[in-house]
């Protein structure tokens, strides 16, 4: 049966050269068509990537395939967000109060290559590359592709189609267009844009600041941030608003107002982006949006997963994370239903979708967490705390970030409804001065637990 | 000036007529191009309109217009919700305590031939019918045109362009495809649809049925509500989920079945619908959604508004007041700018934005409340309190209802924030017997406003 059964995978991103990989593994013909060249063999456009952070739940979904090892050499830890203040001083605030729990920064070229690499090493999953997808009849399965160099068309018909086309995906416009079925919808867009720049190595190869972080220089209205390379180098994201506020991407229209800007308000950078008025004008400015959508299949034909059907904005790191957890999840539908498809993609998305929703609003909350309460004392004093039970009850105390990010057992929406009751509880025990830090940690942490679950009830007692 | 600006106007329902009236008014160039037929000449469609609620706010912008007076005459009032139990018996639960303070309703189409006649009556506006829009090119502001009878195309170019096309308009559709810049979109389906049958007059052209109330027969999962219509019939809607729970769409597929559903549920409709079954499978089953998006203007050249911008759920009446009061607002904000386009566009969509999402929530709101909580004896017991509160405080008291419907002078975010906490408040007082009801009226009127107050204040202590 596997055999007879031709898989079509629209799109050879990180999602679907994973799910190429695993559904090869499973035995499946499976053909892979990407838009881009191979990116093994062309280098591919930079400037628009955001560097990953690679954490638990993607972690799960390498090991299933078997890549958790391979994938190490790859990786850069960071035990935490180091803090630059407008003086130029730094602070490391850890991620989590437990040995072993960190993130990692990793290459999305590499990291692709590497899936892409390993899936095509099986006999039975091929890849095309240059082959842009303009249009999917979901209704009889067949895709239409033409071919970036060349211009010829192409028809692909499968038994299953996966649209793994990120948020541009054209499987998720076929169904929002066609109109065939009741297709909830919505894309959002945050007034912030976002510009990629560069802290090079230094000469000798080395990091020109601290290597095994993720640094943050929060302004309240905008934010840098760096992630490491393992050439030295760190990929720097200034996220700033497009139109409003005082310095906008709209204003910032000369090298010396740029230069400015920096100067004023992120000082130590100057001399670790020498070429920063450059890239700046050089680099596209890209939006921040949320897309969320349902259902996600049609009739046990055709599938979208990763991006295609719920783009996320970057603030927790979870993006790929939640594209990767979608192949684990999706894995699993199939071995509970015995490869049944229509099964399987039903109880995927009927299991899934409030766990995409949460991370989506997650990001969202992180972005202004990020940008503004990572520099506000109180939210300080609550990461002081946090770290503290961590550390004395690692296997009874978890906060928002570590549920979301290091707890791949416990769904994002769990992870969502918990964590946000508990944020809200220490907050205002420390806004009233109800927590006394003398007392041992064991009875604050039953206080907070207790407020945290009054506030859970609470929010479930409106009229209904 | 106003005779150089050519406006073109896409659609000729409730919303496009009004607008064309008054920018006609105003002295402008009107062209008005619609898609169907002229409904004063031809039989337009049946079976997919719901009937009109007409409230205080669109009567507000008919005043405008100068339209109150002859509108009256299409009117009929409804005083309250005529509840109908399983038994067959009545209950009449009044719209408000206050005198004067009543729903109307409207037959679509009168009204709207009333507007396209006014408006026609002026020498600067025109109208083309048969003319479906295919695409608006929105930075050129030039429309595409086919005519639905020849199939002649036709690009019209204008000034000023406006989508009142509805839910599915078509320049909305340009915003979204074309990518020019960030526009926030989203459509979200109820999983119940609705499909319209009749109780007709009586042979004498009487009405079956109480004529001055809006008939509602809530069962929880599903109901059926009944308009009066002038002829002494009634226009009835069915809202059934088209899927789940034990009576659907889909599983009631032969007229037994349909015959038995109603008789079990709706028992005194039998014989107030002779032609239920044939009707039943006659007419079409339509599904409810709601449509936000922002922005509705593009570099001041053309606008979306109405259903195109906000199309709502039916369950507050407040679709074609909600329009209305859109072409009230913009009127409102042309003067305060001195017909300067852009800034008008503008400051338009900045202030209404907020007041169309409140709405649209309140709307779905409504709906469980209609099928469901008015059955639900607190809820009733609430609504007998709140009915003693407007009638002895009548300047004071306003209910979450009556501040939407009535309250003219107040927008709909604010009826929305303040009429939640207000209900919440009753409620919360009700199911904790925190209400003496032999206390003074305006006693417990100042408790239900400080729990308000209360409310309302908890809610804005967030995290931020």
């Amino acid at each position: 049966m596997k055999t007879e059964e031709n898989i079509l995978i629209i799109g050879a991103g990180l999602c679907g050269s994973l799910l190429a990989l695993r559904l090869g593994q499973r035995g499946y013909n499976v053909k892979v068509m990407e838009r881009r060249s191979d990116l093994r063999k062309e280098n591919i456009s930079a400037g628009r990537s955001i560097n990953l952070a690679l954490s638990n739940r993607g972690i799960k979904a390498l090991k299933m395939v078997g890549l958790d090892n391979k994938v190490k050499s790859l990786c850069i830890p960071m035990h935490g967000r180091m803090l630059h203040d407008k003086s130029g001083n730094t602070k490391l605030s850890k991620y989590s109060g437990r040995d072993g729990e960190y993130i990692h920064s990793i290459s999305r070229e590499l990291l692709t290559a590497l899936l892409i690499d390993e899936a095509e090493a099986l006999e039975n999953v091929s890849f095309e590359f240059d082959q842009k997808c303009d249009a999917v009849d979901f209704e009889n399965n067949i895709a239409r592709f033409t071919h970036s160099k060349n211009g010829t068309t192409l028809d692909c018909e499968a038994n299953r189609i996966f649209g793994t086309d990120g948020a541009g995906s054209i499987l998720r416009k076929s169904y929002l267009s066609k109109r065939k079925f009741l297709f909830d919808f919505s894309q959002n867009f945050l007034t912030h844009g976002y510009k990629e720049l560069t802290i090079p190595a230094t000469k000798e190869g080395g990091y020109k600041t601290e290597k095994n972080a993720l640094h943050i220089w929060p302004r309240g209205d905008y934010m840098i941030i760096a992630l490491p390379n393992l050439d030295g180098s760190f990929t720097v994201t200034l996220f700033l608003d497009y139109e409003g506020g005082t310095y906008n991407f709209k204003n910032l229209d000369s090298e010396k107002k740029v230069q400015n800007f920096f100067a004023k308000e992120f000082p130590d950078t100057l001399e670790l982006m020498p070429d920063l008025t450059t890239e700046f004008f050089k680099n596209p400015t890209a939006p921040l949006g949320t897309i969320k959508c349902f259902p996600w299949q049609f009739q046990g034909k055709n599938l979208i997963l990763g991006d295609a059907a719920h783009a996320i904005v970057p603030f927790y790191g979870q993006g790929m994370n939640a594209a990767f957890e979608d192949v684990f999840e999706f894995d699993a539908a199939l071995e509970a239903h015995h490869d049944n498809w229509e099964a399987a993609f039903l109880s995927f998305q009927q299991k899934r979708k409030k766990d995409t929703d949460g991370i989506a609003d997650l990001a969202i909350d992180n972005f202004h967490e990020m940008k503004d309460h990572v520099a506000n004392p109180v939210f300080q004093q609550k990461r002081t705390l946090e770290m503290a039970l961590e550390t004395a009850l690692p296997k009874t105390y978890f906060s928002k970030y570590s549920m979301v990010t290091f707890r791949e057992d416990m769904g994002y929406n769990q992870a969502m409804l918990v964590g946000r009751a508990q944020d809200k509880a220490i907050l205002n025990m420390i806004e009233n001065k109800a927590i006394d830090l003398n007392l041992p940690i064991e009875s604050i942490y039953e206080t907070i637990k207790k407020e945290t679950y009054l506030i859970l009830e609470g929010e479930q007692d409106t009229i209904d």
